[in-house]
């Protein structure tokens, strides 16, 4: 199995990079300069356990890889997946974990997506033989990036069809201390997307930066 | 504090009454017949501790409390709200439960309402010195109602003003084992409502009826 980790040169792409890297699965890092992933790569080598991450331009990682997980912002999503349509590898699967939030005088709003979140929109836009699925959208960046704490929580995941969203579980589910929930069809990003917005108002309000979710009872 | 649970004859409304009895807390569960609600809170009295709860029809109910719980089913909470628009009592405070969801082939699917969330619905339908604030919408009716499991998990409250908002969670913030968190403005009840729907997929995914929320790193 090989992940690119497209815009992973940002907090929630190191953090994702790292925590595969370190539970074994093999890592591309990808930016839109090749110098700053070998940067990133560097910084990234001296503080996880695993095989080896690899650094590359998104272009080359999408190309290389048959997960291609997506951290840039929401704003960069939907040019960088076209930029890179045909780059994609038939029967790859693309995992989202854009949220669509702008921040108004300090307070997260969410940015309104026609087609109800960013995950149905990007799927407008990706060729058909390349499945989509979201996942890591509700993962704060700052304990991503804290590889001595333990995750302790629940991802959900949702996809356009239950081979997409069940190789999403089992990427989410190979990171330790996170339980992978399956949440459905693609259109559970509405409500994912906007409890990550919801995560962030709760981190400004109780001013701490880890807010996430469990589900109790299952 | 005076609390009627407007339609707290059915599930929902009938394990708020007896939590919030249990809790000392005053309360009139409402229903539109008198005689069900005698019924039902028969019924509730042989299994709480706490101060008697006292049956009433919904219209009485909303003109004694000071705190107004809406249980009512999605489809009927504009009209009861308008049947006792002139009822409330001004500086009262509506505390709206209810998640517009439908069942289409048993998959839950959010009704998606004009206002973005049935809680903005019903604000242009109260009285204007009436608050409104949202709470208890992700728990599950199940587990509310059974009183010897703890709930153990948070709930989230917002409202159209911090007033409407602190009443609310001062409120939740008595029942023992839920954690009332403030999630802000009312349209936050967008993000809310959706939970409640990803926890009614996740509940008929894993075979369960009790998934709630926990916010971790908190």
């Amino acid at each position: 199995m090989q992940v690119a980790i497209v815009g992973g040169t940002g907090a929630q792409g190191r953090g994702l990079a790292a925590r595969l890297a370190a539970a074994g699965v093999a890592v591309v890092v990808g930016s839109r300069e090749a110098a700053r992933a070998r940067e990133v790569v560097t910084a990234l080598a001296a503080r996880h356990q695993g095989p080896a991450i690899e650094p590359a331009t998104n272009a080359d990682a999408i190309a290389r890889a048959d997960l291609v997980v997506l951290t840039v912002p929401f704003a960069h999503a939907a040019a960088t997946v076209e930029a890179n349509r045909e780059r994609f590898r038939s029967g790859s699967v693309l995992i989202d974990v854009t949220v669509p939030v702008v921040f108004e005088k300090g307070v997260p709003r969410l940015v309104e997506v026609p087609e109800g979140s960013a995950s149905e929109h990007l799927r407008r836009l990706l060729p058909e033989q390349v499945g989509l699925a979201a996942a890591f959208k509700t993962l704060p960046a700052a304990t991503l990036g804290a590889l001595d704490q333990p995750l302790d929580c629940d991802e959900f995941v949702c996809g356009d069809s239950p081979a997409a969203r069940s190789r999403a579980l089992e990427l989410a589910g190979r990171i330790p201390g996170l339980r992978a929930l399956d949440a459905g069809d693609l259109d559970a990003a509405r409500a994912i997307e906007r409890m990550t917005v919801l995560a962030i108002a709760i981190n400004r309000r109780y001013h701490i930066r880890s807010a996430r979710f469990r589900v109790v009872g299952l």
